[in-house]
């Protein structure tokens, strides 16, 4: 079973307003996913931030977003599937066209914020998703959240063409349908380095993770989520990536 | 020598609201200029713009412009020349990922309003215009305003390694050097369509126009912009289609 | 009972995207709803239509919307009640600063589009919408949407210290409880002028209506929305406005 | 002669992007320049940023800027006269109507950035801006540049009927015509805090400043511009308070 890749969102400054430690953590990711331009990015940053990720020979992916910056695309916004379609097709060519740039190319698609939320329960939402990436270039995976049943979204991506990667995280706590606890309820929230290092592990060995509720969940997972926010964040990536490093050479 | 392309500015609509006769002018163009969504357009209207130029089998070229959609992106923005190439490079690449999805591609790229008269006297920012046209797919073509005197700019091109079309208008007055006379100037527009139709054609000929000083002009023509925004318009463009038609049975 | 004053939605142009008949509409109107820059309008817009107003000696309410100018502000968007309270102060005072240029002022608050409808349905976005109305001037009404059952709005009203005025609609059905129709489906909006002016008075003689479902429907009516988008619409306001005046004649 | 008013630039965060150590600076501050929604500062921003200086007992000025949230209002935008006057009015107003929510109201006003530079070059600016503010409040200051020479600007506002308040840097080198040598000149900025109060204090007793060509300013005072992006920035506003406080001891 292949060591899931690291993806951390960066490239969230915007004009003036730095945010994340995207330099920091470059070094210890396997995938950067960089904001397009609509909840977050500009196209100063994004070439900046391309830079960075070729510099440490990390994978591009487009994260674009609702159009909402001052809500930084966490707000659900009831777009259209064909709206929906449209606006990641923009932001994935934005995105691209900058890479150019660089000597690189976008990699893979993950959306962000409330947009990735909402695709996981919004089927047409979903399937819209799926209809830009493979109109995009039909090579690009999509990132999709894990859960304890797949099937449906892999049935949906096989009967669009489309490939996905599976996106578990190792800071949050998953409930019995390997959904992940909300924010707003207690403990949902990993902050201890060791938890965080040791969910990483289980999830890359492909082994049951116990959710909230006691139900062991074997989750795919082909991506782990890690952030850049802080120094503590980045110093777990790092813990992470060591491990990872550790189980690769095993 | 070959007849000028005509090019138009079209997907100028922006949400609800609704700008040009796109869907009137379209097949008498040979290029639609579409907006990228900074100064015009929307991943909708661009998506459905691109759809109409496919449908009437006409080249698609970016339309990029200012930041500035209040200001349709005819104000003057203090970019830097760096600024400016990202904003370019985010623009093109946004309005190739629509097109990817109605199965074609950008094929050239003129810069709009304010950006496009700011290249015209501003060398570093023609540069960084170059440079992200270039960069992006160094195939395409640019357009430029036409003058009496393109050495400089031919030049550059070539040390930048970009093909240049050398863009004229029908309907504009020029000064003796091959400058547009500026619209806030009596007789700088030309209205009536036997006067637009004559020039027109007289720069398709390569013969020399007159310029407001009485000076021969013999300008360099690969395209020639027209105008779809009202019936009128649209009425010349179909017009001078047809005078080209001519030409080219002669 | 008085006559429900007019109320239509104006200065939605954007730039150099124009909407609506506004002087066209204006001379039969009571209340000006003015967009006020989030979803429709602009500084530049918002100070001509202001102007339009007082020439007219309509009375100027804030119309504020979600930010979202793609979407025109129709589509919800998820911001908590404390987000819609600030964005409902900033826009009211953003008009209100144009129109003392005009020597005049905001003199109610009409909500736009999802954020009205949202109201309807969300107590906590509703309180948060009164509780900024309240905060800008408590003298200024608070446009709502007339129902079969006000009284829970009309305690919250109480509640918060803000005065209502309750809105009809005379081209458009009502369900049993008396709430529009919702526009996907098939008769929800009249387009017959008879039936149209028909309603109006109806509803301005405090008389019953008949829901779809044949409920008798008498509701509260203290402004009628009419529509200035087109020649029909605006032929349909003189119409409403001669009946209401041969009302008051009578 | 009165000690001048401490003004800074606070309220420049936008949605989730912080900028700025506004709670620690406003101890210090007699006015906080509150960033209006155009170039910084969104509605949320501006409600807490009133807040803490309503808790400071500190005034309020609106602080207007360009509308050009990716360079923060840094970058000329050509904007006609009216179209600056609009777009005062409706940032003063946004602000104001914030305030009112927490108990307090616009004192003054002090526009932003590239805008507050180019109305000191561009009198046609400067007259826009002085007629939105006595449009706006004829009672509320103006926030301009002091020179060598004001005897032009204080004509064009006695003719306007708008009262102005000069403003001083205590971290900038002047030219001999009063006016602040450009930031990409060396030397430009005063980095030492002893200079910088050393400026300050020259500046409030009325004293001749030593331009950079050896020119000796007497400029008018009445506020002095202090920051508060830093550590060491925020330490220089409270020595230049300690300093000012013994002079009024004094």
């Amino acid at each position: 079973m292949p060591i899931p890749r690291l993806n951390c969102d960066v490239g969230e400054s915007f004009g003036a307003w730095k945010m994340g430690r995207d330099a920091d953590v470059m070094p210890y990711i396997d995938c950067a996913n960089i904001a397009c331009g609509f909840h977050a990015g500009d196209p100063d940053v994004m070439r900046r931030t391309v830079g960075y990720a070729v510099a440490n020979e990390v994978l591009i992916g487009a994260h674009p977003g609702y159009p909402d910056l001052v809500g930084f695309g966490r707000r659900s916004l009831a777009v259209s599937p064909s709206e929906a379609e449209n606006l990641l097709l923009y932001q994935i060519g934005a995105l691209d066209g900058v890479c150019r740039a660089e000597g690189t190319r976008v990699g893979y698609v993950k959306p962000h914020g409330a947009l990735y939320n909402d695709m996981a329960t919004n089927m047409e939402l979903l399937r819209a998703t799926m209809r830009a990436v493979k109109a995009y270039d039909e090579s690009l995976p999509l990132l999709v959240m894990s859960t304890a049943d797949t099937a449906g979204v892999r049935a949906l991506a096989e009967e669009e063409g489309v490939s996905l990667w599976f996106e578990v995280f190792a800071d949050r706590a998953y409930d019995g349908e390997g959904r992940l606890v909300s924010r707003r309820e207690p403990d949902a929230v990993h902050h201890d380095e060791d938890t965080i290092v040791g969910q990483a592990v289980t999830l890359a060995r492909g082994e049951a993770l116990t959710a909230r509720d006691g139900t062991k969940l074997v989750l795919p997972a082909d991506t782990l989520c890690v952030h850049g926010d802080n120094e503590s964040s980045v110093a777990a990536v790092r813990a992470i990536r060591e491990a990872f490093d550790q189980l690769e050479g095993a």
